[in-house]
């Protein structure tokens, strides 16, 4: 209803004091439409909805699974067990699980990947969420170069492997410990960076905080990071940028 | 020199052990050609050097204002203070200050712009590190949509907003308090979106760090965080995402 | 027994004068010599004693199980665990346990429950704690309405629950990552809102700090918080307020 | 001007169409460009807006006052200076300022207050966040009884002003140090408890965290926390319940 | 040796250079007759040397346990698991333990004790920490009153043991969550208080940091404070208070 | 009233059922004559009021120093500024102020003084806080021993006064950066130490955090602590033992 | 094989140019695809690579194992668990395992010793780490003097082994709890102390933050300070001390 | 005087036994009442008292400039302000002030300089606190060489300086914000690297905190830390190092 309208109404009297008192209280709300935003956000995004397993009921999360495959013939989800993987594939015989990123997943055939995006890390331990970062890009439509071990403590594995840094439209840089790897990047290339601290380390690296306050602190420019350990949020941003530069 | 020729002359007895052992050790370095690394970052990337105020003694700060300005015709320094802008300004009359972004910069006329991204605050306390970046992007060829003082509390504020959001490239998310505006906005958009806390709050704000967890806890895709009140380091990585886009 | 009801009794001659005095006797508490049975309590807050079973030594536990059952005829305890229940099923036959909630008790048929409480909570992992609340406030006579999975990383979701919001007498939001949705439901609603950070997360979030921080920061009227993870403590100051408002 | 009293007029014929949509047109908020006022939460909230004095630069505060003051015939601002309020004094000589609550306001006169809320302090350093959290709740409506310096390390002085505790329908604890007040409060009284930690002490009170922590951990019943020195915010809670129990 | 003897033998010749320049280095040391100084000490202070046994291995503990013993004819560790117990008991059959306090030692038998010191708790959870102090004071010579479950949101519990509290020479306030009960039992009494925070709590509890805090910022006079769960340490300055007060 | 009394009017009708359930409401807090708690508590301890200056409004201090230095005939406060000390001359003019120990206070002349405590420090940037502990000492009568600056850096300035520690009934143990002197001293006596942290260093000292933590995590038995620089409060325990000594 | 003995091969003919161009490809570091050994680091350091054995995948951690050694006929790792050994040892029967220290290594036999270090602890609990230190100083060519159980609490167990001490290139000093051992051992001697600290501790040791800011803030010169339980690093900086004094 | 001269004087009969006696009866320290001067530290570890002059109550400053000065002809202090250099300046007029490294010394002339120990900086802001470094070494002997402003955001600049480094007897590097420099130096280079973490930076640095924590949990070998903004820590170790190698 129109609010010249809905005035007009409580002028004549067809409507009461409380009922227009309402109405306003609504106002702000009711023009959006609210219950049509999501659909159209995944319509725009190309980005299907994806299941942080962690912590999830057996029950919720065998369901959630079915759900979403059965709406889209694919399916993709974070930080599973090899338990849950197990649940999930007595009820979903197609799922896929890989231990090292924990990933679980059942995923169309021949998907079209385009662009490409570089992932970092300083160690071997730092592997397993620079693979989440990486395969969450591969499954949302990116190449993925692998630029693994090459921390700075002997800066040259990374300083000759510079070529390949440069050709991406995107680069993850997974790090724990000191975390510096970021900073020594994000200096030699052009493109964003996206830095992940990870929980690696022990006694002062309180579990990832060192590595993170290293790369918020970054003296480089182009740095943003995210969570401790979250490979998924940076394979995704990493998505958005590397998609924008393919359009 | 080859390595194989240096093998040929430790054989012939052309040259010595200590030689040749000098050699290797810098073999991973020499092979960079790295003198040529900042010249050839620069000529691609775009974007000149900037100066950090902040700390600055006065007598360095301003010879490095003369020396950028006077090798590009314009310079631009963030975290200046009013002292700063007189002694700058003695020594170089173009220069501007804003005592807001506190930015101290000489631009030059004219300069072409493109594309857009947003940047958004929760409170008006936001503003001085939302105009650093602002700025920032403005002065490195960014088109800027400011969506100030649509924090959460008044969630009707920044929903009737979501159409210029929808127009940006990038958007730029600044907030204290309890930082949590960039969440709502990586829900409601389909770009990257960078995340500034800021230090404006008091009592368990901690300057900015309760802000800053926020931001890196978010439970929204598509969000990563820079450094406590680092505007400028948000409008970097935003310039950096519209480049693409516009490219 | 209640007091009241044993005055009743003394006036009426249904009790004698020895059998009140022995009862009052232990009023103020009962000596156990490990524990002090705050009987007292109910007559100060009108809410009987409750127990938290964590870190209970088994035979404790089992005691004060009867001897509050026996008082009272029902008896309720939080975060309890299955072999305490298996514990205290043994000798109290009576007791119920679910394992969401982790809530321990035994209650009165039919009990009268009056006005109405939402508990909302941003993910499904925050159920447990929302659980908690909820029927703690239901034991204590309070209807709940569970608006569940309405975090603001999707808007849209919570502002399409907001005439159920309306219609509480107090809201209690359990988030855990950034801990938002508080702040989002008081800019929306009229009552007093009791928001509970849960330690559900990783990295950053640092068992529910960075929730915690979020909700103690929030710059919306009308929030107050709770300990991390204490979906009990929220029940019952929501369960105090639906008092006074059914009053 | 309030929306009731306008659609009354708009029935009445004493306020035409066009001054009513016109005003209407602002309702959600009105736009000041640095500034959205939420005009619309006084319809959401029963609470006008009021105004986080601290950081504001000058002009925008002035203009706010204004027009708040403008459109409502009073307005309410907390944690201003006495800069603040001779700035504010030349543009608008009604306001008033108290340099204790650091309370920037111009009040309507003979307002009505209903029930009643009690404000307790720790100890006298504690009084200038109890007197914000004491005038929020009178400017918005309540009676307020201070009990002032009945810290627990001299319990007695606590126990002999039950009789005024037990009167109110919530109890405001301000404690700064160890912070303790609010648990024995809670512990003697039954309706709701905000705790307010604040900011006074030394060494290992880090600036109010450790009250802050003591009152997140309380083990009474039925004590929620706001943000350490944050009077304001639990007087309006008060004023909340309060007004719940009023009605 | 002599300070003015070794100079008239170096003025002799009859010693060299580097020699007295080495016994000069040695000088403030030497003459400490430092070797002594552990003897000397136990004599006086009548305590005998005690083993902390958490961490220590298998081989080392056992041995200690053994050559203590046969030199003291009574032995006393504290923080001892169920498994060490049976180890030193294979070598010690005198040994006892008690799973309460993990207190494992051999004692004299009519050991006389004297004076008094009264041990207090928090809660029931607090009762592993307080038996470890109770046991270590009586263990070196003192009678201990314990007074369990007196905490203060429930202030007539302790209130109404004021009488035993008064008859100690020190108390032990034994406390996690809140940890407020040392403040108001120092209010309430004349000789120290040893406050001992405990671990007992969750979430912003951390650990008993949170108690920790309260204790150290303690509004009362006459409270010292030891390490979280420290309850070796009060006793055995409880009982160094109580030799004093018994001399 | 008697509680069977209480019983026998309600039987008889002579007293009603409201006004039953209200003493009893009482009960656990009317048997406690707590009215006269802090008199009789004044008459045993011997220790009267002081006063903590730092933050107390100007008016209320002078007010509080006139009605104590008027009732006792000395008075005596802590971290009063020289300004504050200005403010009371004026008023009282008996009153002395000492810039180093910021204590300012009116003492009665030839008072009695005994036994002896010793107070040291680790350097001579912690002598503030020691005179601090040194003069409510000695105003509460006990003779102090001053042993400055004997930080364990240099272990031989320590160890060559130890006659004179181990003729104290108490020691206060007072340093700032890392805190080490508390735990070297109880290694070597058999008194009970009382252990402050200053807030003398930088960096990673955090404002004393560090000595705070060392002092709390010591290896020597009988040592204990308060909050970083709070020398009153060392002080008042010393002298409580020292008094229990010379009893 | 070491570089200089491979030209020395060339130069004699033994070698062919074709190998040893072979084997030069691979000095700047080997590429695994997971990992990039680094047998560069021998030519800049004089010391081989070593390997972190800590949450390194079974299969990348046999085969690191094996080409290490295959290379240089010895390899040496840090933080192995048993399990580790046995896997490695499948592969490599030549490799020894040390529970105590955790080192995994097959090392050359009659290797040359040179200099000496010393490595303190503070008490047995500190042993595993200081292990680590010495072990790898061992390896690396240090004589070792291992001083253990000369905590502060006790002074005369440290200053009874001061000659020890003074003849030591560099001393490592191992602690806990509260740490202080570094501060009173740099006091005492003239070489460089590299203090480590250690998790062992409970409460506010926070896992060895409280050791750690004790060093940090050392008023001791000549102390530098490795991450907490770094055994490895302590060791290898002593080891590159004392090559310099034996050089 | 130096003790071998005082023996040769004894031993020629220049001094006589009395002289002799008194002097070695100061020698381990000279008691000035609030300070006790440590004069053996020179026999004990060849370096002589420094001053930390921060703090230091100005009459105690001056008193120990001419007590040290008269004794050793040369005095050396740190941390002064411009009001201390002038303080002291009227009593001791040789003494110089350098406002950058706020070094206040008087320094003998033409003193032996050997070796060399390089200091490098992450960018200009850390130069204060390098040149505290740098002049600490030059006043004890060592040849300095300056490699400042090469942080690793531009990794070129630091590559281009290896040459220098690797003639170092150790390296001292000091760097703000994210703190990485030690870690690529640590990397390149065979002798120690002393990581001085500087307070430079803003937000998240949190006063350096991070560059601290970076440094402790750097993942190259040969690194230690000193506290936050220590320079002269990092000198006095570089110097003993130095001293180790041109020995």
């Amino acid at each position: 209803m129109d609010v010249r309208e809905m005035l007009l109404q409580v002028k004549s009297g067809e409507m009461d004091m409380d009922t227009a008192e309402q109405l306003l209280k609504n106002l702000p709300y009711e023009e959006l439409g609210y219950a049509k935003l999501d659909h159209h956000r995944k319509l725009r995004s190309g980005f299907g909805e994806t299941i942080f397993c962690q912590g999830k009921p057996d029950s919720y999360l065998v369901e959630i699974y079915k759900r979403l495959y059965g709406r889209d013939g694919e399916v993709f989800g974070t930080r599973a067990t090899k338990e849950q993987y197990e649940l999930v594939k007595a009820a979903l015989p197609q799922i896929t699980y890989d231990p090292i990123s924990r990933i679980l997943k059942a995923e169309k055939p021949d998907k079209d990947k385009k662009g490409c995006i570089a992932v970092c890390t300083g160690g071997t331990a730092d592997i397993p969420v620079a693979e989440e970062a990486a395969q969450t890009a591969e499954y949302f439509g990116c190449h993925v170069d692998r630029v693994y071990d090459v921390g700075v403590a002997g800066i040259h594995r990374l300083l000759s492997q510079r070529e390949r840094l440069i050709k991406a439209n995107c680069i993850i840089a997974v790090a724990g410990m000191e975390g510096a790897l970021g900073t020594v990047i994000a200096g030699l290339s052009e493109c964003p960076v996206v830095a992940v601290p990870t929980s690696v380390g022990y006694g002062a690296s309180f579990h990832g905080l060192s590595a993170l306050l290293t790369m918020l602190n970054s003296c480089a420019n182009g740095i943003s990071v995210v969570n401790i350990d979250n490979g998924y949020g940076a394979g995704y941003i990493a998505t958005q940028i590397n998609r924008i530069a393919e359009k």
